[in-house]
């Protein structure tokens, strides 16, 4: 197993490195090394693959072949400049920070950004998902290429400009429309239905997206115009003042989006 | 088959008396005729379930034992009032329209709301769609749930308010979503990226509801109160001033529900 002689430093110890270690290791790779602010969690993760944990940055194994920055946006900066190592390759995971984060301080850089929602306690498989690449020279680039291949079958060059772009999407098609499931649960407590009565309309409206374009699928009564519905919804949602402007705002959106209004 | 002794008589030809007639079809009903507006409409569902087809509805056949309004909720009232027969059950099929719609009127009614999203073009396995039943009385209740076993293994019963409520928290947990991969996708053009790079994202983000609950779930930067990637949205919303400002609206939306804003 050629893995095996690829020695990973992971940088943090949060949901997203959580999974891409469990993801590399169970690949053959050698995470010689966890850090985290936190022993304990630095420990958490090191512990499930076999790599030893340490919380001081510079205390970081000088000659891994690569270092997975898998830390806060906001954190980046400050962390990139504690490690002293110019070693290996060394590449962030955020959608959001330019590659020239690590301009001047590196010299073999780059990004790999899954495109995925991640939890420590639920497993996800990276084959599926797409992960988007950018690097600072050929080489660097197909190294990281070789090394992402093997956990992923769904890899794209991207530049840090689409992957902010990509970003944003993401947070529109995932982090929003998570927080409209809680809206919805929320709504629902007042009945005694559970939350999972909504499960099997959630995800046909995913289905629907594999033979029909998001503009197609959208079905309610906002796209009906059916303004009888709209006025007894925005009642229900009196006692929720904030949402019941949410409601407002989106109704109004999607029928200027598809030209519905006063039709 | 005892099904075939049920007949049944499907007022309206369009997304949902689509599905729902192929459904029953299939489960050996004879649906003996569809009512459309449009004849034609009637005659293209007709034809695939051994149906006759009709856009008046003075020559709805007399004896059906059920009567489906499968038609927008604004027209109900309209139709329910033209239509003269007494025999059978009459349903209608909405989320937001009381039963008290068909009071005075008929003898033995009900509703058949089952919580998903349609399109003619689009087929659904009914046996997991949850269904929400209520009737006038015992009989037409038992009635009605008989037949709606056969089709689904997931039938509740329900009042009219808790139906209108679980109505609204669906717009939130499919319209609206919906509406948000339609934006996530329209950003994404800025790229040459495709909307289907989206769909593992999408898929694991309803993959986690099975395990955690929506607030759990949550994640990116609304509720991590990364400032700097909300900015960054931001500006690169500006040529879009309406979905700017609906950024802007569930980033606060979810900081205040998780509490998270300046934390």
């Amino acid at each position: 197993m050629p893995h095996k002689n690829q020695h990973i430093v992971l940088i943090g110890a949060g949901n997203l490195a959580t999974q891409l270690g469990l993801a590399l290791y169970e690949q053959g790779y050698s995470i010689v090394q966890v850090y985290s602010r936190t022993i304990a969690a630095a420990q958490t993760l090191a512990s499930q693959i076999k790599a030893t944990a340490t919380d001081n940055l510079a205390q970081l194994m000088p000659t891994a072949n690569l270092y997975i920055y898998a830390i806060k946006d906001d954190a980046l900066p400050e962390v990139i400049n504690k490690v002293t190592i110019d070693y290996g390759i060394h590449v962030h995971t955020s959608g959001s920070v330019p590659m020239a984060v690590f301009e001047k301080k590196r010299t073999n850089f780059g990004v790999f950004y899954p495109l995925q929602t991640f939890k420590k306690e639920k497993r996800v498989d990276f084959q599926q998902i797409p992960i988007f690449l950018e690097a600072s020279n050929k080489q660097t680039f197909d190294n990281l290429n070789d090394i992402t291949k093997t956990i992923s079958e769904n890899v794209h060059n991207s530049t840090s400009e689409d992957r902010q772009t990509l970003h944003l999407s993401a947070v529109f098609a995932c982090n929003f429309t998570n927080h409209f499931y809680a809206i919805a649960g929320e709504v629902l407590k007042s009945t005694n239905l559970p939350f999972a009565v909504l499960l099997p309309l959630i995800r046909e409206g995913v289905n629907k997206l594999e033979t029909l374009t998001p503009k197609e699928a959208q079905t309610g009564p906002a796209v009906r115009n059916d303004q009888n519905i709209i006025n007894n919804h925005l009642k229900l949602l009196k006692a929720y003042p904030e949402w019941q402007e949410i409601y407002q705002q989106i109704t109004k959106n999607i029928q200027n989006y598809h030209n519905t209004k006063n039709e």
